[in-house]
């Protein structure tokens, strides 16, 4: 067995639903203290277990270079989503059946988190200094997990020159996907009011329906933006309409409305909320927003060609840097430094039996090791 | 105590919250049969208890008058709503307080039947025929009530030539309104389905919701006509909507809402279903339409003048003929002979502590009087 898929595997055998703590932490830190890592372990959150405040668990490791070298960062989460039924083999009991390694979190992404431990031991300590921002809520309300990590790289003095999230962007072949960017996401809860009332007697009434229906079609043709060199146009969706009015004869008092933006970096969550309030006013109404995070890009330049050229000596492939998807850990790391997405194919994540192709975790392993070398000789 | 408040009060004594059965009927029966009337009670529906199917009781009563005569027939409910909480007497117990007897369905529309039947105890039975069409399911669903009634008179040959509806129709005082007619109505269930997706890949998925708004907003824009002579416009009000869709990031299959028109005799329940439906599917919907139904109107002349001559000789006021308000058993009645609704004040009506005047039940027994025997001599 190889070390990448022994890793992998001891990190698939500790189940990790998220919230993560515990035993997936204990895994990490024995991987990691061996090569050299300083390894800080905390719990955040007190909420009762099932709540978003629940204690989840966060790992920072680093391993300093000589003074003044440069700074690399890898990130991901060890937490993965609840393995639903009908797996052919146990979820958490990591199993090999020909090529593939089957397990809950095989690509999202114990997999690749087991490739980044493996590629730092192949590369110099005296390269450079290399940290690890592991977090055991990515999955869930994301409260207490990377955005606590980046205070206490802040509070310790950490900053990273660049960073690599683990997340599986690969599509049909490992290294035909990285993400450069993710498009930011609002969602918006819209209200008006009116007056009940006897649909016999409309006068009497003020009924709040039309309103929200003009609102919503005014807000379903907005057009946000065309998109751009690296983005998709920004798209509104309107994904609820509620009233709950059983009685036939009544004109209901209240009307209600959700929507959920995905935006690109023409626009901000605060924009956004705006730019709707403003309309939802016009009609009589009141929008709420609760932001779910801002878009992030990081240019083609340095270190996708980094990336790009890792991938293509590995596998021959040329890597599409591209900003679809959902939302990412990325969206948190985007303030500390350039960050980019690149990790395992994502064909099986979320999904019952998740697997990974054995040869996949050797070469993603390479290509992170020529990764985090190169960005640590810029 | 005069014999018409007698009467009310034995009416209102007798608890018949829809549908009602039994001891109300027996009271009619036994306030009818002296006066010479043939009286037939009968029930129909089948159901639980509860449901609209269950069964309810009616009463057609009838006094022949000479060969060829005319024939006039009074038509009314001795069924009442609930009569709910906090009332200052008994609601089921009549109470004579000043100047006003308390009691469920005092003006809506047990006094107006008291009045009936004491205003037939002063016309002469050679005068022509006079009928009772008495129903114990107005204010419920209505499948067993008149409309049974007509069915029954239809087998037996009983066509009455013009029919007075007792419903309180009196506003600010006795006299002052007639309902000449009544707006139709149907309510329309509006359903569109897509296809359920993430709103990160909105290619994947189609939304419901923009089409149910466009549809919305068009038949909200709708001006269905400039209302006529005698009616109101047809009134369009959106009633419903419903989505569920609880997961914020989820486009969902299915949008749905309900609309209810009120409308005059421009339209019919099918000519609107029609139109409705062509715009819903025009948007890629469907509509399910229920008429609860149609208009109807007795345009102003014979039948009019008898009733507003009635109303001046007693009151001195010139009743406004009009077709506001919701529907009534008059709906079914005009399939048999031209009907026009008029009765006591409706300020209390479907409310707690409600209340007749005294003196209207008085008044109101010889309008009717007045009436009976005018529309017997035209
Ligand atoms: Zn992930
Ligand atoms: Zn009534």
């Amino acid at each position: 067995m190889t070390e990448v898929l022994d890793l992998a595997k001891r990190l698939i055998a500790a189940p990790s639903v998220t919230p993560a703590t515990g035993p997936v932490f204990d895994a990490m830190e024995a991987m990691l203290a061996p090569l050299g890592f300083e390894v800080t372990r905390f719990k955040r959150g007190e909420g009762e277990e099932g709540s978003p405040e629940e204690a989840v668990e966060n790992l920072f490791a680093i391993r300093r270079g000589p003074p003044g070298s440069k700074h690399f960062a890898f990130a991901g989460h060890v937490d993965v989503v609840p393995p639903g039924s009908g797996w052919a083999s146990e979820p958490f009991e990591p199993e090999q059946r020909g090529e593939l390694l089957y397990g809950r979190g095989a690509v999202d992404m114990k997999g690749s988190i087991a490739c980044m431990v493996d590629a730092v031991a192949k590369v110099p300590a005296d390269a450079g200094t290399i940290s690890f921002i592991i977090t055991g809520d990515e999955e869930g309300p994301a409260l207490h997990g990377t955005r606590a990590l980046i205070d206490f790289m802040r509070e310790h003095g950490h900053q990273p020159d660049l960073c690599l999230v683990g997340e599986p962007t690969s599509v049909n072949r490992l290294g035909d996907m990285m993400k450069i960017g993710r498009r930011g996401s609002v969602n918006i809860w819209l209200e008006v009011e009116g007056t009940q009332g006897h649909v016999a007697y409309p006068h009497l009434a003020e009924n709040p329906i039309p309103k929200l229906v003009a609102m919503l079609a005014e807000l379903d043709a907005l057009v946000l933006d065309e998109g751009t060199d690296w983005f998709q146009p920004s798209n509104l969706e309107i994904t609820d309409l509620e009233v709950g009015n059983m009685a036939h004869n009544v004109i209901p008092a209240k009307a209600e409305a959700r929507i959920s933006i995905r935006f690109n970096d023409r626009h901000s969550g605060a924009s956004l909320s705006e730019k709707v309030g403003a309309i939802a006013e016009k009609h009589g109404g009141v929008a709420k927003p609760i932001i779910s995070g801002e878009p992030f890009l990081t240019p083609p330049g340095e270190f996708s060609d980094i990336i790009a050229a890792a991938v293509k000596a590995e596998t021959g492939i040329d890597p599409e840097p591209s900003t679809t998807g959902g939302t990412s850990d990325a969206r948190f790391l985007r303030a500390v430094c350039p960050v980019i997405e690149f990790g395992l194919c994502n064909a099986t994540m979320h999904k019952r039996d998740e697997a990974v192709a054995v040869e996949d975790l050797e070469v993603l392993s390479r290509i992170y090791a020529r990764v985090a070398r190169a960005a640590l000789a810029v």
